[in-house]
């Protein structure tokens, strides 16, 4: 199980990172991948205009990417009111310092305008029900999703516990080591700094950012040779598309100032742009048909709810619920 | 819109402080009256045992003190799923300060034997859901709700300023004086001290709670003239249930010592076992037919649950959601 918040298009970082990762996981496991409207609403309740764009788009990218809803069971969130129902359940059983002292609630509270909301602050309650409701053993993480699989696997003991039980299994994280790409700036990868590389990007928007990407600062003439460990951009983005011996041959080529930046990046453009045609044909496949989309989502949707609705009628009878 | 949390079986507390008043009411507006087990499970989710059968012995206490299905809509507050979805809905754009600072919040901590939980604390914006879902304009209140209610209208507030619309009209308080009956020993009405009478209670069981009641300590002997203002318990009832003669005819007889404390009790006995009668009558013949009592609920539940879907149909609208 995992899921993303649909709030806005998604980038190279994103593909590399995460959606990769789920197209290998397809293969080995049943999986459900939920677009995660209501927790969009955590931070951007007063934004709504394009969340319907966003989910459909992020749908777009998900397919585009691989994800294969013969496969795998692709769902938006909102579309299960069985999920609001068990958050409110799980909710009564959850202490409120276990949500309180969430170590990634202060990152969220500092990069908000305003104070934090009764639901923001419930993030990880919303985030467990996602997981137990379909009862998903393995949830795939990033490191700093550690401590919110904590918390799901501290509610799953306690509901366990409590209503004397094993319904819950404690969902258990699925480590993966993938690249972390920073924008093409050298900063973080992101909408508002405007570095990124989306899914959406045609080839020759790809070719004219991966233009502007930095390289090795100290390299300034086509003929000082460079230092391909300083080029934080470029020969990183190389470490992530290209195969090893490629990466060799840049490297070397680099340091002997045998080929300029201006080269470099050509090769990257062309390395990021095969690597994305297939996903763009998908893209631009499914995107003709936005119907299809909508279809395929409220399959999905038909099919993790039902996972849901005999999930939340269990743990009624075992709260022994009217 | 009003509701009660079915923890337990209801007193003459309860009757005189707001069923009395319910049953007035439902002859003068529209009344939604929930049974909010939901609301029991921010401080009982561990000890739900008897839940379903409080819930059809809150039913039919209140059927016996006369609310009158064919006026009033009587339902199960979690027959009805969007009453969930609502509040996770809600909890997005409430500020978690509004509910921190809520200043029961402090009292209902104060009587737990452990931390709260996250649901406890969004107590109030449940609540509010409450009176929301069914668009309520008015609530009867204690003046010890006030505070619950103000939050409820700032919610009702501030979500027709983000979404700009007028669909929530900020629900008003109906403050009512009703009379405050404190438990025969003189403490709090409640089952923990064992000195209530129940509405379930048999004319029998009545007479020989009263016979316990507490009179003036200082009159000791039977010839000892009393003082009816410190007659805390007996006097007290008396104003409650007594017409505004055969108080003043007690009172005098108390003073002039011309009549005893348990002359005083008997009269008691039989004015509260007089008004009781209809009660018991109408409890017995629910009691009987319980069948009857469910699908009645489920009537009520119906109903006020279109009226819970028109609203959530009308959020969602105006939220922007999927």
């Amino acid at each position: 199980m995992s899921g993303m918040r649909p709030t806005g298009k998604l980038h190279l970082g994103h593909y590399m990172g995460v959606l990769k990762n789920w197209v290998t996981l397809q293969d080995q496991y049943p999986c459900f991948f939920s677009i995660a409207d209501w927790h969009a609403l955590t931070t951007k309740y007063d934004d709504t205009a394009s969340l319907k764009d966003n989910i459909l788009e992020m749908a777009l990218d998900w397919l585009a990417a691989g994800i294969d809803p013969q496969k795998a069971t692709l769902f938006v969130q909102s579309s299960i009111p069985e999920i609001a129902e068990l958050h409110l359940l799980l909710s009564m059983i959850t202490p409120a310092k276990w949500v309180q002292t969430d170590p990634t609630l202060k990152d969220m509270v500092a990069m908000l305008h305003e104070d934090l909301s009764y639901g923001l602050l419930g993030y990880p309650v919303l985030q467990t029900v996602d997981i137990l409701s379909v009862r998903a053993g393995l949830v795939p993480v990033g490191k700093d999703q550690l401590a919110h699989l904590e918390i799901s696997r501290d509610i799953a003991r306690r509901f366990n516990h409590l209503y004397q039980t094993d319904l819950f299994a404690e969902p258990r994280p699925l480590l993966t080591e993938t690249p972390m790409l920073i924008g093409l700036d050298g900063r973080k990868m992101g909408k508002s700094f405007n570095n990124a590389i989306y899914l959406s990007d045609s080839a020759e928007e790809t070719w004219s950012k991966v233009k502007t990407a930095i390289t090795d600062p100290a390299r300034v003439k086509r003929t000082d040779p460079g230092t391909p460990e300083n080029c934080e951009v470029v020969y990183k983005y190389y470490q992530a598309f290209a195969d090893a011996n490629a990466q060799a041959v840049t490297a070397e080529e680099c340091r002997a100032a045998s080929r300029g930046c201006m080269d470099c990046k050509k090769q990257l453009g062309e390395l990021i742009n095969a690597q994305m045609a297939p996903l763009r044909e998908r893209r631009a496949l499914y995107a003709s048909d936005k119907a299809q989309v909508e279809t395929l989502l409220k399959t999905g949707g038909d099919k993790a709810r039902a996972r849901c609705q005999e999930t939340l009628q269990q743990v009624k009878t075992l709260m022994k619920l009217f």
